[in-house]
């Protein structure tokens, strides 16, 4: 099968970038409405790419991530047709002030360019990365799973026909049209065109890409994520938290991983969660052992993101101690204290080193819809450009603008 | 010679950043100002490790960057000590909100943690760095050129010292005690503890870090600034600003390349430049060659940074082509127009590409004491992060800090 190369794609897409740059914000809500309306108009034609992928596809364990249904569908809709109301956030100067000479210096909010997303076989991030680079004046280039590639190229056709639809290059949008180790390797180097990569899915995924790319990464991902119940923690509060953050949803990264107890309450604290517990496997230290009946945790289980209903305990003598073992162990993605002591709150919310910190709350909120941005790009794990959860800002940038009139360097 | 690895410095200078991070603007202060008083009073120390340097050091054309003399070493100084007249970041929080289950949620200002820098046999960068990391709580990882080594292990000693003196760890600035290319290859890999690397010096040291570093990189740099000179322009503030903009320091990276002029003024610029001129070498494309006595340009000549008295010239039919010429040719620098057109200075304004883009003046301002920031770190060319110039909130991330009372996810 002869494929139009990923360097004329993302020449295609960089070249649509542009143009897309300097649009109005109705003209890209405009085409947000369109892919929504081509998508609900096209189930049959997706769900039909759909079947030819999953009827390819050999691992029964992927299926459930590749496989596009109604409700799907309709849900990448209502996502695209949700962007729409949010307010637009390029073109807008954040500061501007005067120097001395007289130069008004702003800086403008602008797109990053051309945004090149890797993931796995979720035919439902293609439409998903798609409509927020969109929002945000952002062509991308999108590298799915070899397993979706039926079902990610409809979606690009789909998207393709309302782009042109709403008058906007057909480009803004390209879908790798052979994804293989070949391609993903030429992606992590091309420089020339991307502007950044952002890689979603598993750890091995993201460390490949950290590890190859020469093009500006956003990391996203991995949480192995802390509850400390303090010395003056409330302990029925403490427990709901933890319960919450290890059980509402095991599988996603700021579910918590591990469970940090100060010696003073460890005993009463354990035996509450014993006697609540019968889906989670405990894996606790040798203090933890000798107070409740638990799988021995070893050195290797502190650093694990189980993405399960695992828990690994550890009992401290102090705050300290509590705090040298989180900043130690975890992915610095999300971590709580559980206190009713005011300068321990405040001592955790400062040395602790983590995209976000919190007091008496589940770690589960680290989310941009739970943080109130309406939209999520992923959440970083790294310290650059942006951390913690990214709203449509973090497809963004700046470029300072300055009013002159006829300054010169003395 | 048995050096410390560079992995030992690394852990211990990071060990330093999470100390270094829970200090206050005080006792950072008062490091600088240790070390101010220090570089002052050990002039001959200092002077003595440089004559080494000078003495081994085989290529003369480096010998100016190389040198130390008492004057070089007196701004150094005082560059540590103006830094303590600014204003703290740390702690800053940008924005704080409420959210409908009552979680406040807001973003605090922090270190990035350990930065790490390479560099050429500046001798100077190793203090200017180090003082700019320690005012925004950072520990640093220094690798300057092979041949300042005496000079920087000098420095480093003087300031590990203060920084004792100060009540800090001494960790927090670490000087590569082996800078060889191994060392330099190893430290664009040390993301276990570098959170940062930050190239300075000319194209191929910042290509070499950015093609093979897996260490988050902030590209600094390159150049090929442009003037544009609109068909509306005022013609002798056209000349005012380019030739500003091309001859007050010619070896910067905000020094002007390349004039762009539109043709409709194209005969009477050229003629006024021509006329002014004698010092600078000029580089017409066809049109340009008609109007003045000039070298042919080649299209090498418009992508050509020259840090030289060089000025390529290409004469365009429109603001568009101008544009497109542009944003084609440049390095996402510094761009300026000079019209007195309204609706094509805001087009300009808009439609460039660069880190910055002036209207009526000249690039030479693009620099972060010109912008009022005070201090420099470099000026990203990169989108990532920090886009031009760089203050010290660039060697700074946030994180969100999250205030609950026990609040759990549905």
């Amino acid at each position: 099968m002869e494929h139009i190369s990923i360097v004329e794609q993302a020449k295609a897409a960089k070249k649509a970038s542009t143009i897309l740059a300097n649009t109005s914000i109705t003209q890209r809500n405009a085409a947000l409405l369109a892919i929504a309306d081509s998508l609900e108009a096209n189930l049959e034609s997706i769900l039909n790419a759909n079947a030819k992928d999953l009827a390819a596809s050999k691992k029964t364990a992927m299926r459930d991530r590749l496989l596009l249904n109604e409700q799907r569908i309709l849900d990448m809709a209502q996502a695209a047709r949700k962007l729409t109301a949010l307010p637009d956030i390029l073109g807008n100067v954040d500061q501007m002030w005067q120097r001395p000479n007289g130069l008004k210096i702003g800086q403008q909010r602008v797109p990053l360019g051309l945004v090149g997303i890797i993931y796995e076989a979720r035919p439902n991030v293609t439409v998903d990365a798609a409509v927020l680079c969109l929002k945000s004046g952002n062509a991308c280039l999108l590298r799915g799973g070899s397993d979706a590639l039926y079902s990610n190229l409809e979606l690009a056709r789909l998207m393709k026909q309302a782009l042109q639809t709403a008058g906007l290059p057909e480009a803004c949008v390209e879908v790798v049209a052979d994804p293989s180790r070949e391609t993903a390797t030429q992606m992590m180097k091309l420089n020339t065109y991307l502007d950044v990569l952002i890689p979603r899915g598993g750890a091995g995924l993201i460390k490949t890409v950290v590890e190859n790319s020469t093009v500006p990464v956003i990391e996203t991902g991995s949480g192995n994520c802390h509850v400390y119940i303090d010395e003056f923690a409330d302990l029925e509060m403490g427990l709901d938290v933890l319960w919450n953050a290890k059980t509402q949803r095991p599988s996603v990264c700021n579910a918590c991983e591990s469970l940090v107890v100060h010696e003073k309450v460890a005993k009463d604290f354990l035996q509450m969660l014993a006697q609540k517990n019968s889906t989670v496997e405990l894996r606790g230290d040798e203090r933890t052992q000798s107070i409740i009946d638990c799988t021995p945790a070893t050195e290797e289980d502190f650093y694990t993101e189980y993405n399960d209903l695992i828990l690994s305990i550890k009992i401290v003598d102090s705050i300290e101690e509590a705090i040298e073992h989180i900043n130690t162990h975890s992915t610095k993605h999300s971590e709580s204290i559980i206190t009713k002591d005011y300068a321990n709150s405040q001592k955790f919310l400062q040395e602790i080193s983590s995209a976000a910190v919190y007091i008496n709350a589940s770690t589960r909120f680290t989310d941009g819809f739970e943080f109130g941005f309406g939209a999520e790009i992923g959440i970083s794990t790294q310290k650059l450009h942006a951390r913690g959860p990214m709203g449509l800002s973090a497809l963004t940038t700046t470029k300072y603008i300055i009013y002159g009139n006829g300054q010169i360097r003395q």
